[in-house]
């Protein structure tokens, strides 16, 4: 990892003395260090802040060249130098960092190559970037920004705040709340994937498809993070619904009609079918996939690359899948699967 | 979900009664009732027409606030008002939903926006959209629409009556034939993924990848439907191939030189590597992987997220994968996974 | 698949004797054939050269009316007309294959509707493609193609010869090498997904994510290639890497903070967490999962659709997962798995 020296956009004001005033928390050695920027452990120089939280990097926290280390009462005694002592201090990391991220100069207006459509209402303070377009009846609210290459389609709202980063797309009757922020690539209010089989006599010798009519929208709350490349399609009929502060990472797939729980997060390439009703505070792992008209209640953790094929009703951690082998050993035990079931009865057939 | 009003363009005109007879369905009840749009059973209030297919929803007929419910033979009974009976209530519903879709104005013509080739051949009652561009030696057919924000290449066709909805990329050599409709995101045409490790002397010490050129194109019949963010690359050698009637929905991936079999449908996030060819009326679940170079036959049906690692001949249900438990036993359980063959081998022991 | 005759852009000067002594390789039969165009052995004519690597189509070696037959000396013996004898028949059809791609005619320039930052440099021998901008302080290197729909946003460098092909986005801080290609769809250094839940008192009586500055870039090495739709986040703290010579597929995710070492190829949607290490020489299989701060040595071969959740310090193949099933065999097993810590018990029970 390159260290990257991040100036403060306040300038070289902060110390460990000040930020310990400014966030509440316990100073440990030298208040007077300053501190011009934030890094890793392993790439931190005198001048930057690093933090502790994973355990996994507990042994850099001799070596580390950092000025200033945030990290827990428990651990405060293995750091030579400063510190600041948070109760969790990838939280409070987070919080400090922010006051070292540059601050984007946007103007607000209408690009010139921008193409708007004459019923479309933009606010005064909102941006609309380059070669990007806002179609009929769509509201840009106060302060929000639409990057480069955007489309938003017809009937769309985005609210107070938000950011589109840049080639999103919004294909219509899609609602955002305040705060929203939408990676590049993503496409929300797609047609969700609505068909059914006509077998009747005027699909003549060969059963074809016929697609459903998608009525609905997309309504997401306020402080909604959704990743680069992800999709997220609109209502059958209905909404398809995502509660407030819900984070979905990159290249996830949402389909119609589903609704999400305010808080819950996803991670990568996680997938969710039709009509699926997750709870508040789930934590939904990578690559993983809940089948359609399901519901899980709040709290629901499901780990990677997990298939969720039936409801689930009890908070907690649930799994599937079988652990990673070698290959000679995983063929093996692989094909022992198949044998799975007559395995089983002739051990019960054996007792009896 | 919101209920939404969806207002019939045709005007307020339809009545059960009239719908009936539009459709060939047996009425029950209430002729005249006004059928004003169209709604979930638990949504739907006394101008909606709501429909009954999947059982699990068969509990909100009997407080559903519907005008009109389609529903089965078999179900009618349980319906207090007015009822359309058909035989699939789903398909059903998909065409008299399209009765209350509103049409949209898409006007012909090239927007001033968009950078068309001198070569390239736009069709007097297509329409290319703002920010589009189209290149050397590619057709737009009648009718076609491409939406703004899209890319189409060299040496395309893009059929009468498609539709690009937005910001598609057509890489070079794609052909698409008619009413095909591409959703928001989806790239085709791209490089298939081809390499060799070349460890001749030219390499040097340090064996690196050379590319394989990607020669071919894509072929894509009348009615395919083409999800959100879907890849399909070109062929190395010959085309990537979908037959009529493909449906694929949003984030799938087809590698190079596939081919898949017309009315063959695949959920979200599936994948097929290059040169698989897949049947005819197959259903590929979410999620789900085919490895390269297999062949399925017409009406395999391959479970979410289960992976496809050999030939299917016999048309039927395949499946790979473990259930979900909580994480705990999952971990007991898993564990052993790793033992099974010598659980199995000591049971053939003991037994001898 | 549809036979495309590829013509030569250097004209029909090619015999199977000027390419034996252009790449070194022994020739069996008739020096005299004169090959125009590449194609696999199925549908080549006379006038085409193919290739024979996969033993899967060894069969296709006595019918193929192929001119010319790359292959390995073993196969050279089942071959009835001219062959060339290669030690790896596919790499060298890679590189005959390259004499037969058409050349494209890009104009170096920028584009009259592109918008680029006055800050921003290009390269005068630099293409710029139709609606793409170039923002403050990126650099476009000679030679290099920055396709229509692009979209560079700021501090980004984008090397020599390096290709956009189409609506690429490069969100900040990103640097490429020398000839990267990067295909439509691709994301390259969004905001990775650091989240903190913020349980302070601030945060009221419902605990909410915070969000954690991504204050890294992207380092993307010489020779790389990157998928259509693949997304490939900046880091947090120092920047996400790939060393030279990666080939990612398609739709594929890699998560803040990793880094992949040289000449490592992934295929289709598979996905790394973030500050994963992957060594050099590794294959990762499509759809397969590693999960975060993972270390992955040199020459690590993942199959498809495995998931990997701990370290891998040995070269070699590695796989989870369950083999395919017809799926009432598969319910029946998969029904066992669950048991299968119970049914080891209660095999150890039985033999004491």
């Amino acid at each position: 990892m390159t260290a990257r020296p991040v100036p403060g956009p306040e300038g070289d004001c902060h110390t460990a003395a000040s930020l310990a005033s400014r966030f509440g928390l316990q100073l440990r050695g030298d208040g007077n260090v300053r501190v011009a920027g934030v890094a890793t452990l392993a790439a931190a120089g005198p001048r930057q802040l690093a933090f502790l939280a994973n355990p996994r990097y507990r042994v850099q926290l001799a070596d580390t060249r950092a000025g200033v280390v945030v990290l827990r009462e428990e651990d405060a005694a293995a750091r030579p130098g400063t510190s600041l002592v948070a109760g969790d201090p990838y939280a409070m990391f987070a919080r400090i960092a922010a006051l070292f991220e540059a601050p984007r100069a946007i103007a607000s207006g209408v690009h010139p190559s921008a193409s708007v459509d004459a019923s479309a209402t933009i606010d005064p303070t909102a941006s609309v970037g380059a070669f990007s377009s806002v179609g009929a009846r769509s509201v840009i609210g106060p302060g929000a920004i639409v990057g480069p290459g955007c489309v938003v389609g017809e009937d769309c709202a985005v609210g107070e705040d938000c950011e589109l980063v840049a080639r999103v797309v919004l294909v219509t009757r899609v609602r955002l709340g305040r705060r929203v922020r939408v990676h590049p690539g993503a496409v929300i209010g797609a047609d969700g994937f609505g068909l059914a089989m006509d077998r009747s006599a005027e699909a003549g010798d060969e059963a074809r498809w016929i697609k459903v009519p998608q009525l609905g929208g997309v309504e997401i709350g306020d402080d909604c993070e959704i990743g680069a490349n992800t999709t997220i399609d609109r209502g059958a009929l209905g909404d398809t619904v995502l509660e407030h502060d819900v984070r979905l990472d990159n290249q996830i797939q949402i389909g119609h009609n589903v609704s999400v729980g305010a808080h819950t997060a996803m991670a990568g390439c996680a997938a969710v079918a039709g009509s699926a009703r997750i709870g508040r505070y789930c934590l939904i792992g990578g690559g993983a996939g809940i089948l359609g008209h399901l519901e899980l209640c709040d709290r629901v953790v499901v780990t990677a690359m997990s298939l969720v094929t039936r409801s689930i009703r009890e908070p907690g951690e649930y799994s599937s899948g079988t652990p990673l082998m070698d290959n000679r050993s995983w063929r093996r035990n692989a094909a022992r699967f198949k044998q799975l079931d007559a395995l089983a009865r002739r051990l019960r057939a054996d007792r009896h």
